[in-house]
């Protein structure tokens, strides 16, 4: 069964045209020289751990067999591995990383590789360790809605799974037919409805890691309640695979919702989609579930690019739509309570135009406008992505500051700079998608977008990545995001975990 | 306004009679040596960054001037401090731990001093940074819902001043009078509607945090999605003021319901509770806020310690009862749920009897027989009180097991070890609350009673401390109650962060 959510894999990386951008030779980057280089040696040890057909190794990086793996899929960011491993039990991994720390060989871990800040792809010849083969649902308690799984699971094969239970995931991701746990853990996913359930911190009960050491620490409760000391699983949410392997997750998961309902409508501004959203939560409250947001560029992109043949469900031409999703347990009264909401909508000027999904379909039908912006954009050119969150009223003075800055500068337009610059996103999570075409490749355009969206989130009292993490992509814009004393006390813990750093050098905390 | 909840101190410590238990004089602990003790040199530099007035000091820790603070309220732990200080700024708690940690002097944070497990009190002679004085509410956005709070700040207060706003917590426990922001962080509490809102890993935003040298941490995001780098708050949410000192809080906040329902009803079995439960996140699903059970025990304990004027609302006895709350924006929607399932819950024959209240002085009435269990328990005797965590169908086997192990072994009874052995607790949460008197006060009793409770947790998967957190109480079953693994990485990260071990020592992490 297919997602009725975009699913990134149904154009391969390594069927795509490779253009590598100028940035991910990372001139201001060195191979560390601390770090040793595959010998025929140490592929024999992982040929013996592991069986070879779980060992593809090609001296060329960029072999056929290799660049898969080595390549992030957006194809911003390319590493030169030679070695790609894939585990099957837990204790593998632990040799792996055992032998890996001992012969001071460093180690890049990769799930569905959906990631878009090359978080999950070497930088130089770190050994790639995909966890695609731990993909086990371990268990299940339908008392308690808690599922234990591998790493390797795929987020959509647990909720199908959980489906027939009667439960769902807690998170939900444009790239969920090929993301897998352990990364969503790694990379603390949000999603599109963590207005709904929370975050990954709250949500994930235990984690099975193993440390760099190749200790295997089992942290996998299933108590919703523990405060029996330290909550060591906390440390590796969100830590992108530099503190340790993920290798089983434990997740609370919710009861699938009986109803589903969603509306599009039509704004006039963005003060109106925040008005829009304070009256979701009042009218809608506890059944409120996505509250999404894109402006006309982004139906313009989608439409140009993926659905020529497809009615925007909204005659004429706003500004803004926002796309607000309602999940309950009784149809009549989630119906009641969105009508009622809608009609204040209208009445109040809020609101221009909607429609309601009336069956499933049309709810797939109408979440496609929303999911089929990125790779809109990955189709029409090489794209530029950004999630930075804020507080919601600066939410998209972002956009606006960026299309004047460019323009003045003519750097934006179609034989310019950029094309299709465009803003959608998150509002319950103050979350906003920035993204631009690029028109000419190359290291100029890109870090002059870079420099503009970072600086003026921190100069707003933003965050430089609310979801898809610092990877290797944010990494140099870190002593800028963070101050001395949090930078000092992210490597103090990395020390102190990964003393001899092999675990996803180069990434997330500079050095 | 006085809360619905009970509120502690109503009965202040220092008007108790202190009856202290063997258990407090830890003869397996040793003050260490490393420590300096207090000299007037360091009670002058004190006097001048805080003045005398912030300044509390007798020589005799058992004053009435120090007892308050080297007590905690349930009186089953004394420390022997001389002093106590109440900073009135986070540079001023900068100032005393930079101090304190060049002199290696050891210190332990006091907010509300509610806690059970003696965290928040010394050990020894550590000195006290009571957060009593840092109580302001710097600030609220009343689109986001983010409140960013002095570490001080009292949890109802703060619910007080949201309730204008039309926001409440989303904690709520029994020392809402009481407890403090800053303590119900440090402790990781959990509470009443944990099951609705989560815990505070995924409510709190941000925090700031002295370190042990004295350097502020200024991690105050209030941000919901903030990817970038280690999530470091999370490091010292339930670490109970062992790696630092946690001044200002950021916290999400909900909105406050505009409809609450609340019904009893009475069981005749712990399978039935459980059956009602799951039914319970059938049909009442999002709306469902609290799912709390009883014994008839503790109806007892109630009705006679302090409920003697006042008739339990449901005739006949029942060995089990129910308190199930709802909190929705539409009451006709609420109760038409409510109704629906208690109709289902009366014809399937799960639940015999029951009653809904009908206005806010019944919804009041209600819980308070839920929350004067504690209170009347300690009023009853020499309180022996557990809080642990396990799969939901086992919660209450522990408690029947207690009784069966005790009775058979002569100790339960009036003129044996125990009498009134009850169990009560959080449902949704898998988390039981055991509670016995003690009749012969002393060492054997109560270590009888830690053993079999712990013991019994521990072979059954479950948690030793779901929420009450570890202090100097449960400190010496952590090497029983965590793996090697798991204590050790708790270790390093103690000591990478606190070198010096002067933050709270002798509580948590066993050396």
């Amino acid at each position: 069964m297919l997602s009725k959510r975009w699913i990134h894999n149904t154009r391969p990386v390594w069927q795509r045209t490779l253009t590598p951008l100028t940035h991910i030779k990372h001139p201001e980057l060195k191979r560390h020289s601390a770090f040793s280089k595959i010998t025929p040696k140490d592929l024999n040890y992982f040929k013996s751990i592991l069986s070879a057909q779980n060992v593809v190794y090609d001296d060329n990086p960029e072999s056929i067999s290799m660049t898969p793996y080595n390549t992030d899929w957006f194809n911003l960011f390319r590493g030169a591995s030679s070695l790609c491993l894939f585990p099957k039990s837990t204790e593998q991994v632990s040799k792996i990383l055992k032998y890996c720390n001992q012969h001071q060989l460093a180690v890049v871990t990769q799930g569905g590789n959906t990631g878009v800040s090359g978080g999950a792809v070497p930088v130089f010849d770190e050994i790639i360790v995909n966890t695609s083969k731990l993909n086990s649902i371990r268990k299940f308690d339908p008392v308690s809605g808690v599922a234990v799984v591998d790493a390797g699971v795929v987020l959509e094969q647990l909720d199908q799974y959980l489906e027939t239970k009667g439960y769902t995931v807690p998170l939900d991701l444009g790239a969920k037919g090929s993301c897998q746990l352990g990364g969503n853990v790694s990379t603390n996913a949000g999603g599109l409805r963590l207005m709904r359930f929370g975050s990954l911190h709250g949500n994930v009960l235990g984690l099975e890691v193993v440390l760099p050491d190749g200790t295997i620490l089992d942290n996998l409760s299933t108590l919703r309640k523990d405060n029996t000391g330290y909550d060591l699983k906390q440390l590796f949410i969100g830590a992108e695979g530099t503190l340790g392997l993920v290798t089983g997750v434990s997740l609370l998961t919710p009861r699938r919702a009986k109803s589903t309902n969603l509306v599009l409508v039509a704004l006039n501004s963005f003060e109106a989609i925040q008005k829009a959203y304070v009256m979701a939560k009042e009218d809608l409250s506890e059944i409120l579930s996505a509250f999404e947001f894109w402006d006309d560029e982004s139906v313009h992109v989608v439409k140009t690019q993926m659905m020529q043949k497809v009615d925007y469900p909204i005659e004429g031409k706003y500004p803004f739509y926002a796309l607000i999703e309602t999940q309950g347990s009784k149809q009549g009264h989630d119906q009641e309570k969105l009508d009622g909401y809608l009609a204040r909508l209208l009445e109040e000027g809020i609101a221009h135009d909607g429609v309601m999904a009336q069956d499933t379909k049309q709810i797939s039908s109408l979440w496609s406008w929303r999911e089929k912006i990125p790779e809109s954009m990955s189709k029409a050119g090489t794209a530029m992505t950004y999630d930075v969150s804020m507080e919601v009223p600066l939410l998209y003075k972002m956009v606006e500051d960026a299309k004047e800055h460019f323009g003045n500068k003519g750097e934006l337009g179609t034989d310019k700079l950029y094309s299709n610059l465009l803003g959608f996103g998150h509002v319950g999570d103050g979350n906003l998608h920035i993204m631009a075409n690029l028109n000419k490749s190359g290291k100029e355009g890109q870090e002059a977008m870079d420099k503009f969206v970072y600086s003026w989130a921190m100069k707003h009292h933003g965050s430089i990545t609310a979801e898809h993490g610092v990877g290797v992509a944010k990494v140099h814009y870190m002593n800028k995001a963070k101050s001395a004393i949090q930078l000092q006390l992210m490597r103090t813990i990395k020390k102190a975990i990964d003393p001899n750093g092999i675990m996803n050098p180069y990434k997330v905390v500079p050095e």
